[in-house]
């Protein structure tokens, strides 16, 4: 009834070896919508809705990065981990990542109020996303740092991304593309950093086996949020107040 | 696309006006889930599905309401609202709710251990009853209150349960849903007592508004709870790690 190991993880690369199979069985490159996003069965007014939501996880990952911030004592690896703060948010003469998705939800015709005000966004989406901000509050900072190791499996799926919205709908064009492209450079530096500190600071079964749980938890935050996208409005099931597609 | 009131609420009579509307159009009785559960539809797996993720929002409540205890700065407040701990705790010679709700998951059949380790529900039902929590950790001690509301609309849809279930399964024996009728005289005292403060503490538009988001705020949290349940085991898409009934 469940995926998490029962057998002791004795090294870092058995826990490696572990993150990455955890990443091939739950990463959301496998969910049904992503397919269908990617394989372009989606209507204009799906794809509104995916990015109205996936909004209000982008703008949330600084705030999530800011917490994870505040629990490191050790100035060296505030140092190290600020930018990904600056990754999202921008800074004086760069754009950031939150501004390139704002770019997407313009060019599909929402209102940037809207996104904004995120009014809108199905509250599987904020709970998710807020659990995972919580997530990096009350636990560990060796699960904190954890939590971000999906980034190892991101290039793929942007890739995937980048070349299935371009090949299967005509309107897509490549600059509104910029935030998954920005992506292909930036997770995997981020992930590599990730990964080397849980290897080193995981130091027994039990850290290691903690480590793992909160990819897994992680895993389940990105599923849960596409899940909530499927019931909604693939299956036709909107809740109340949600955003509805005119398209 | 947005169900919330634009009118400013001058009273304590139009707020509760407002949050019966609010009942009357978001609270989770009107969940498909629910119609398929009264009305015999679901299988026994099924049934199992939803008392097992249930569970962990039953489990949660005494946590949600300890939080709330110590937002009040008020003793007489906090001896009002204690009892609401032990109605689901239990004390010394008295069984609790969560008991009772163990004994429905152990009549369905589910093993009591795996039950209470919650390792088997679904993410969506974590993060939702884990908004709740930190909901009323975050926001006002009378946005706290106010979200407790839902109770206002519990005694119906617990008589519709009792009356379905005995009806429509020829499995289910009184005894089983002693949970519910329980409920029945506990949700309306607490609701009153809960009506009667919002009224008297939201002291302009602004915290009347604030009250009414609390509650439908508290009903999402309810109906995402049915919506993971049925994309997961009604419409069949289990995520990885959940329970996988076997009947």
């Amino acid at each position: 009834m469940n995926a998490r190991a029962t057998v002791e993880l004795k090294s870092a690369d058995e826990l490696e070896a572990r993150l990455r199979e955890i990443g091939a069985a739950r990463y959301h490159n496998l969910h049904p919508f992503h397919k269908l996003l990617h394989g372009g069965k989606l209507s204009r007014g799906q794809i509104k809705a995916w990015a109205l939501n996936r909004y209000y996880y982008q703008a949330s990952i600084p705030v999530k990065d800011a917490v994870v911030l505040s629990r490191f004592r050790d100035r060296a690896l505030r140092r190290e981990w600020i930018h990904r703060i600056e990754d999202h948010d921008g800074r004086e003469g760069a754009e950031g990542g939150i501004e390139r998705w704002l770019k997407l939800t313009d060019f599909l015709g929402l209102d940037r109020r809207y996104v904004e005000s995120t009014e809108g966004i199905l509250p599987a989406t904020r709970f998710a996303v807020d659990a995972y901000v919580n997530f990096v509050r009350e636990r560990s900072p060796l699960e904190a740092v954890a939590s971000s190791l999906t980034e190892l499996f991101a290039p793929g799926i942007h890739r995937e991304r980048i070349e299935g919205l371009l090949a299967n709908y005509d309107f897509f064009t490549d600059d509104v593309l910029a935030y998954f492209r920005k992506r292909l450079d930036q997770a995997p530096r981020d992930a590599g950093f990730a990964l080397q500190f849980v290897r080193e600071n995981a130091r027994n079964p039990e850290e290691r086996e903690a480590v793992c749980a909160a990819l897994s938890f992680k895993a389940d935050v990105l599923w849960v949020q596409l899940d909530a996208l499927q019931h909604a409005y693939v299956e036709g099931h909107v809740p109340p107040g949600a955003y509805v597609p005119e398209e």
